[in-house]
């Protein structure tokens, strides 16, 4: 399958995958997609090179990109110690409570919670931008809002295409007048921080609205059929995010977590704030429960939720405690039932993909 | 565009259109479709009968069909006035408030709320049932649950086809093991009742639950490209109801309310309980908000709530009071911008189709 856009990339399939997991970038680049690496994990920026370093020496020939979150309102000046102190105790001692619930162990000493704010933090962002542009990336994509002028310009400079994720026509048009290049049209359905629009509706007025820039279709696809649907709908390729969590490739540090994924079904997301303080489709647990428990004091905005659980989630996920554990995840994740290597995943993908062009040509009577 | 379902049913288009109204049901038969007549308003058999009359004159040589709300559970002998009595008054000075907040004035003497709960009871969608087996019904659809088994073998007696909607294929399993012959998958874009799993991901989840049934797609469609994509995803046809509303053979009786629509983006619906208790997709209001406020009462079950509202909702309509003006529709209607005549919505579908496909086989290398 070729669109104008995977011919400008030179791919073999306009399948755009997205992952915090440097051998899963590159082992979908080199099925023939495009890798773009998931960048918010990476606060330090010698990590984010360690790791560019490797994905560069693992991809071959193949293009990839790189996910940075880099907020639409910039902040100057302000610390995670002036974050840290906007937060009620009251929620403090929810989360102390909700973990001694549930009997969850603390980190060991000097061990960092994983998941920090910072990553969230413009400043902390464009750090990762200064890494990335020493390396060949053909693709930068941002995950809230339009990335500020300089950014896209500088992007450009080098060669680099900018795409930035998009719930609503309105907010896609705000990036076209922002003069990225690439719009991901973010459904309902997908996993992460989503709006309300589902795909099916989402895909064709994102494509009307900023027509003639290309449109990837995000939410809810992870066989050949959804991407044959999502082309007909209008897209230029698609982008993949929660299909790669079970892949052989991927490194989620927990057995458990990936059995909860496998074992999941396509009602056992939920779009709750309890991560972020926006909207972001996850696992639906205890966890998301108790932050959408009318009964309890609610979630906080961003960025001082995602602060506020930032340790606890570490710890959840360090001692896998099932019923808490968690993580961003689609509505497909009712149909990632083995884990597969991301190849296989690539194989279904292109099968289905022909199979459904035979069908529908086939009711079309061609 | 052929599937075996259309070829089974001698019908040009496999596009299913729901409607409340005749004029629009006979004239998506007439347009290559089949129109499927809304039973719920009928509480009266001999307005049924009219209107079957009406449709069944206009209708030509198309087939036809009905489609009633029978609830799974039957509840024996209890009245309106028994549901009436359970209804606390905490609810019902709330109604009398936000009606009197907004001025909205009384219906006048003898005047019936056209929207009662009686057609949600079993006993009333079975004298639906009755009269409809009169007339030469291709189709009997059921919006709840699986139709009682009786009523489906009545049906297959008659040479009539049972269709069911889900939500979920764990729902689409119940109705394939009551056996029914297609079953809708209302995915969570859709107008009226609908469940949290959208098109994208329960289409081809139902689609292989129920194999070999035929599954229409629900939810989010109303252009050909998404025909085409339903069709991808493994449909055997589509089923629209919302984009009907805005057709020029409907009547909604309300100027008022067509404006509303035709301005609506897909941004401008809920999912509330406001209107039957269970959560059903509508445009969103100042009434709709005024009971999904956690400040306020709260909703009621089903069918307690749509009992208590109805009169409201009569008051409303008729008045046409703009900012508690309301209907079920879905996220679609964000592209229901123009009032068209039923065929040239057909035109529109048929030929969008048609370019989908054209455009994804180039994409395919066809």
């Amino acid at each position: 399958m070729q669109t104008e856009l995977s011919k400008k990339l030179g791919i073999e399939h306009p399948v755009f995958g997205f992952t915090p997991f440097p051998a899963v970038a590159a082992a979908i680049s080199r099925a023939g997609g495009f890798g773009v690496l998931g960048a918010v994990r990476y606060t330090a920026p010698d990590e984010l090179k360690r790791d560019l370093d490797w994905l560069d020496a693992h991809v071959g020939d193949h293009p990839y990109g790189l996910d940075v979150v880099m907020p639409a309102k910039k902040v100057d000046g302000v610390t995670e110690a002036d974050v840290e102190a906007m937060i009620p105790q009251e929620h403090r001692r929810f989360v102390q409570e909700t973990l001694a619930e549930h009997g969850v162990p603390e980190l060991d000493d000097g061990e960092a919670s994983g998941w920090r704010i910072t990553g969230w933090m413009e400043q902390v962002a464009r750090g990762q931008l200064d890494v990335a542009l020493d390396y060949p990336i053909k693709l930068l994509a941002n995950a809230l809002g339009s990335p500020p002028a300089d950014v896209v310009a500088r992007a450009h400079d080098h060669d680099v295409l900018v795409a930035a994720l998009a719930g609503s026509a309105r907010h896609a048009r705000k990036h076209a007048d922002a003069g990225i290049d690439i719009v991901v049209a973010q459904g309902y359905e997908a996993g992460g921080h989503t709006g309300e629009i589902a795909s099916m509706v989402l895909t064709p007025e994102v494509v009307d609205a900023v027509d003639p820039l290309p449109v990837l279709a995000a939410g809810g696809i992870g066989s050949g059929r959804q991407v044959a649907a999502a082309l007909a709908l209008g897209a230029q390729g698609v982008w993949l995010g929660s299909v790669w969590l079970t892949t052989t490739e991927a490194d989620l540090h927990s057995p458990a977590l990936t059995r909860k994924l496998l074992a999941a079904g396509s009602g056992d997301t939920v779009r709750s704030r309890a991560l972020t303080g926006k909207p972001a489709r996850q696992l639906r647990t205890r966890w998301t429960d108790a932050w959408d428990d009318p009964a309890g004091p609610g979630t906080l905005p961003m960025p001082l939720q995602g602060l506020l659980v930032a340790e606890a989630v570490s710890r959840i996920q360090k001692h896998e405690v099932e019923p808490l554990l968690g993580t961003p995840v689609g509505q497909i994740v009712g149909r990632m039932n083995a884990e597969r290597s991301v190849q296989e995943v690539f194989d279904e993908l292109t099968r289905g993909f022909e199979q459904a062009i035979d069908r529908i040509n086939r009711i079309a009577g061609r």
